[in-house]
């Protein structure tokens, strides 16, 4: 014992000194050092792959400990069996469902994106886990992809604003976020092989600014790659992806973690950028090989050719030295916290979240809110205002400590009115089969929704999407544009037994409306985790004024959208080459400058108030290129209730010697009003982000000359509008 | 390693400023005390039960940990399911086996007991454990209860002074310790509910001084309450174990956790000292049932009766007061190391501690050593040679990285002797099993062993017990005195064969020995984990001198046991009392004051060298009752090799108006001499422990008058004595 003291005593004695010299991030490169030189090459290679399902090792006999990791990005999930898929069956694991990230999104506000970081955090730390697998940050590239919902949208630069603060949030619990999937993974047919082709412009302007953001401002200490290919190659061992961009021009310095088993061999997961494999099952996927860890790419094959110098050593110690620098931060942490979980706080914060991103899409007559003092009836009708959305969806599946359906926020919220339910439709008995029940039991749900529609004075049809396989669910594409499950026949016999129909929509993506014309109100509710219905029964009831606007446009029928004008090569694509056709006219880029009006564009969003956007200013009239431009207009409550807008600058480029998109966004800025209040805004954005990426030049290029400034309510008006001169 | 040098300098830094001001105790009390206030009564309640088979909630939104629970004491056991007794399958949990804690006793070397402590605790805090299960300090009444070789002998002195280093080692980690089974558990048979009784002399003088000295002097953090009654009640929820003595006179502020399944009503549990409730099947021993949590006696039965005001809050609060404390001093405490798993240290610890361990007790013409440079056959015959000894036994079954068995260790260490190998018995093909093969197999193996004999210069027996039911093992004790499977005629056939025999006896326990007369050499070789092989062959061939001393008296037949001696009554009673009629008179206490001479008595242990003990002397003659003694005596290696001695200070107080017995251990010294070195050697003990414990007065008592010290070899012998006086 008192050897063991003295020896410490004296080493922190030495350590004082070189402390004195040195930064936290030298002296933690110095312990690096010294660890990595007392690692043998097996030690090394074993901390480069999975122990088990969420696990990596650490080197127990120099107490490095081991790397928990869990899937989010919505909530912590459950803990899982250490060799198969099946649930461990714990009970200390139900969590915080936080609304799902296009709720985030729609919320346009990266102050509730930091809170959502926190609180996972927190409750990631709590649970013990090192990495939380998320945030998703794939562009939202076409309404099919199944897994739209864990992503932020369409426009790369509202999804680089919000999953900064995300992860800072995430990380200040020394917990690592993972942002995924690294890249170009926007569908999930073929996810696993698909070929992506995309022209280098439209890489870096479109499908890499969010993670480049992650990476250069968030900071994040670990990136997951991608499933799919790009260019030949799988993404998660792509030399361009990982070691020209992630880890070359944007000095990314944390690990690279694979997707589950999207790995395939050894010298390009060994030479390409991978740090740790996870998931993979090298012998093919029989239950006796799930758990070979020793076959994966990067365990004993990666060991043979280090050891026979067929490859460096220096490429494993990269690769552990990025592992242990995550393992500073995060297990290894002096300063960590304990992290908390469940307490009103997160509940709190989840909820927040949920009622600022739910969007007012319609609302006739002021069809919302809806008065609660009245005596009303009210027919609540549609599975989705019962069924758990937390459950299913594929990884970011959850075990939520509750969940408050849409139905039970209603009732909480109504106790003064009458509420009827009507299921109206059935998804079938399974969120992962794709049985839906006998067309006679559709009829017959379907018939008595109508009933029940005839006895209420207001119908509050709960449909969309949901976790099912098809839907809003990984591992798969949806099979169809429309509602599933014949909603919009339901709809058409409810809207003729009782026109006074408001639409709630839970889903994750854009849905064909062909009955918007004959509803009275529609609301785009998203996935809200815990407290789904309480969240939507504030925006119902007016307790809370909706703010949230689109992160996505929703077309009118699926070929107006850019990826499906091109046909099958563009989307899904052969099974194996695939082709971004419209290259950067990806949503509302691709609406505004063909011309195509959309069903809702990108960044709409109603609110019970209106808003009067004037006098827009700039600071300067002419810039230079390094520059920053101030933008400054006045927004006014012009309504009768406090109510906060989210004003949006967008930038044209009328004159350049490359194809523009008719405007791009630039910046944004929530604005809470009082009735009658206004207030002046400024956004402040630099000159240099007007820039496109030059494919000759490998560069970012601002061109001289004229551009608009565009302050909008959403991408398809035109509130106010200036042109200011670059030199 | 640099990292946990620097988390631990940091962390004290951050602390000075505050311990200036308040002591870190009352600044930790303070904190509880502000936890406390914000605790609901069901949270409070959710504390003091399991969650699972080895966790404990904490306070999800408080961010409260839960606490890990394993069982030790000789390593840190595999993951067991969260609600099933099945292994979890993970492939983390291999760890050092570390000797069983009879063979650490029999090093009498409490820097060793630091050392096994300090490894195991950083195993544990690996393994992100916050308490390890262990040390037991059970005293050792008769060889047949199937746990003694968890525990650490007959000797109260003996135990205590080996307990203390182990704990501190232990929390060093900020893992806590949790000293077992508190208290008379002291047999397997009927352990759930035999009631002992016992008087409060004997309880006090043998069955207490270690768990007393787990406390006042170890500091331990936890303790587990034993299955067994005492006076009528259980032990685990005992008033007069647990109020009176242990949070009373011993001023406990630690956490008293059930044995699993140990505590039965809420009332004793709330009231008389229990805290944690772990395993209980509250409803019967039903699969459903076994994880109802919120039937435990400490769940929502206690729950009901603090809301109505049937058990005051303050009893709760008490509670969980203990249970914060441990966390601070545990998984919340801002200086924790990292902890380290079969690392090069802790193998080497384990080997010491076995080697150290090995008692020779017999050695005709130098038998052992055995020269490894010498071209000898040699016949290593029985079932112990090849067995594994870490896999059974209980609670304390291990998942050992390795275990090297003693065939392995010899044949490593002998590459010049030919090695034979015969089984010679078998114990049956289960671990848990009673089958023994039949009688013709049993025939057969041994003849086989016998005409191996035939072929070899020296035979090696390795026998003994083994980890199966009803031998050294948790559940149930020994049926019989001997040697089982047939051994003893075994071993005659052996003999008669080849009389050139050498024993290991592998076993916790003592046995039966009617062969003893006819072998050359005996060595006792306990279950010495991971390195069991290795250990044994370095003292067989001389690398390692023998140094360890019997923990525990061998009696030549049952009978000769104090505890036998008594009849069913007092073992192992009538299946629902049982009195502990011998009192104090327990192991060499019983031996010595009735002259019964024992096979090998307590403390004897052979040695390659020879040992001289001269010049007595005390540092007076009279001592105050508040004085301490110092004894100074000559000890010489007289031999031709470099040895440790054990040399053991008994005391005997020949007149006192109570029963004392004939002499008891109150001090030692284990001493390294070379061959020819002398060495002076003192031993001070405080003359207040010649007291006895006064069953009027309920205090402890020294009686002045004449008091003879001894200084001996071993309990049995009479190497140097000396009288002095107490005023």
């Amino acid at each position: 014992m008192k050897t063991r003291i003295l020896i410490i005593l004296l080493a922190f004695a030495s350590q004082i000194t070189s402390a004195q010299l040195l930064s936290k991030d030298q002296e933690m490169e110095q312990k690096i050092d010294q660890i990595l030189s007392q690692l043998t090459l097996k030690e090394k290679v074993a901390m480069c792959h999975a122990q088990s399902k969420f696990s990596s090792p650490g080197v127990p006999r120099l107490g490095i400990p081991e790397i928990w990791m869990s899937d989010g990005p919505h909530g912590v999930r459950g803990e899982i069996n250490w060799d198969n898929w099946g649930y461990a069956g714990w009970t200390n694991d139900s969590i915080t469902a936080f609304p799902a990230l296009t709720a985030l999104a729609a919320t346009f506000n990266p102050e509730l994106a930091h809170e959502y970081g926190v609180a996972i955090g927190e409750e990631a730390r709590y649970r013990r886990k090192d990495i939380l697998l998320g945030p998703g940050v794939n562009i939202y590239r076409t309404p099919l992809n199944g897994r739209n919902f864990e992503y932020m949208g369409e426009d790369p630069y509202l999804a680089s604003k919000m999953v900064v603060p995300y992860i800072h949030g995430v990380q200040e619990n020394g917990v690592s976020a993972c942002v995924k999937h690294y890249a170009l993974n926007n569908q999930e047919e073929w996810r696993g092989h698909i070929d992506v082709h995309v022209d280098d412009r439209t890489l870096h302007e479109i499908y890499l600014p969010a993670f480049k953001a992650a990476v250069e401002e968030g900071g994040v200490w670990s990136l997951m790659g991608a499933y799919n290919k790009y260019n030949g190659q799988h993404a998660t061992t792509n030399k361009v992806l990982m070691n020209d961009i992630l880890k070359g021009d944007w000095d990314f310095d944390g690990v690279v973690v694979s997707d589950w088993g999207s790995a395939h061999d050894t010298d390009e997961s060994a030479l390409y950028g991978l740090d740790i494999e996870m998931g993979s099952w090298t012998n093919g996927l029989t239950a006796s090989k799930d758990f070979a860890y020793n076959d994966y790419y990067l365990a004993d094959a990666f060991y043979e050719k280090l050891k026979s110098g067929e490859i460096d050593e220096s490429v494993v110690n990269d690769k552990v030295r990025r592992i242990l620098r995550l393992m500073f931060r995060t297990t290894m942490s002096d300063n960590r916290p304990l992290g908390r979980m469940n307490n009103q706080e997160h509940h709190d914060v989840a909820r927040k979240i949920a009622t600022e991103g739910i969007v007012l899409l319609k609302n006739d007559n002021n069809f919302f809110p809806i008065n609660p003092n009245e005596k009303l009836t009210i027919a609540v009708i549609g599975e989705n205002a019962t069924k758990s959305m937390t459950v299913g969806g594929g990884s970011s599946e959850l075990k939520a400590q509750y969940e408050i359906s849409p139905l039970e926020g209603i009732q909480k919220r109504y106790p003064n009115a009458t509420i009827l339910y009507s299921m109206g439709y059935s998804s079938g008995p399974s969120a992962y089969g794709r049985v839906i029940p006998p067309k006679e039991d559709q009829d017959s749900l379907q018939q008595a929704a109508i009933e029940t529609a005839k006895k209420a004075d207001i119908v509050l049809f709960v449909g969309g999407l949901n976790k099912n396989h098809h839907q809003d669910c990984e591992g798969g594409d949806r099979l169809s544009y429309d509602l599933p499950y014949n909603q919009d026949a339901l709809l058409d016999g409810i809207i003729a037994a009782n026109p006074n129909v408001g639409v709630i929509l839970v889903s994750g993506n854009a849905v064909a409306m062909p009955w918007l014309n004959k509803v009275k109100g529609l609301m785009q509710a998203w996935y809200l985790g815990s407290d789904a219905g309480y969240a939507l029964a504030d925006v119902i009831s007016g307790d809370v004024n909706p703010s949230g606007k689109l992160p996505f446009s929703f077309p009118v029928k699926l070929e107006d959208n850019a990826a499906h004008s091109f046909g099958e090569l563009s989307y899904p694509g052969d099974s194996i080459n695939q082709y971004y056709k419209e290259g950067i006219l990806v949503g509302y880029r691709w609406f505004d400058t063909k011309k195509i009006k959309p069903q809702f564009p990108f960044g709409f969003g109603l609110s019970y108030t209106t808003f009067e956007y004037s006098d827009l200013k700039t600071n300067k009239t002419e810039y230079a290129k390094d520059d920053s431009i101030t933008v400054s207009f006045t927004l006014k409550n012009t309504g009768k209730v406090a109510g906060a807008e989210t004003a949006q600058l967008y930038v044209s480029d009328p004159k350049c010697s490359v194809m523009r998109p008719a405007k791009e966004l630039k910046g944004f800025d929530k604005v809470l009003l009082q009735a009658g209040e206004s207030k002046e805004v400024s956004i402040t954005v630099p000159v240099s982000c007007f820039a496109f990426y030059s494919e000759e030049g490998k560069n970012w290029v601002v061109e001289p000359g004229d551009f608009v400034l565009q302050v909008n309510s959403s991408s398809a008006d035109n509130k106010l509008k200036q042109k200011i001169k670059v030199e």
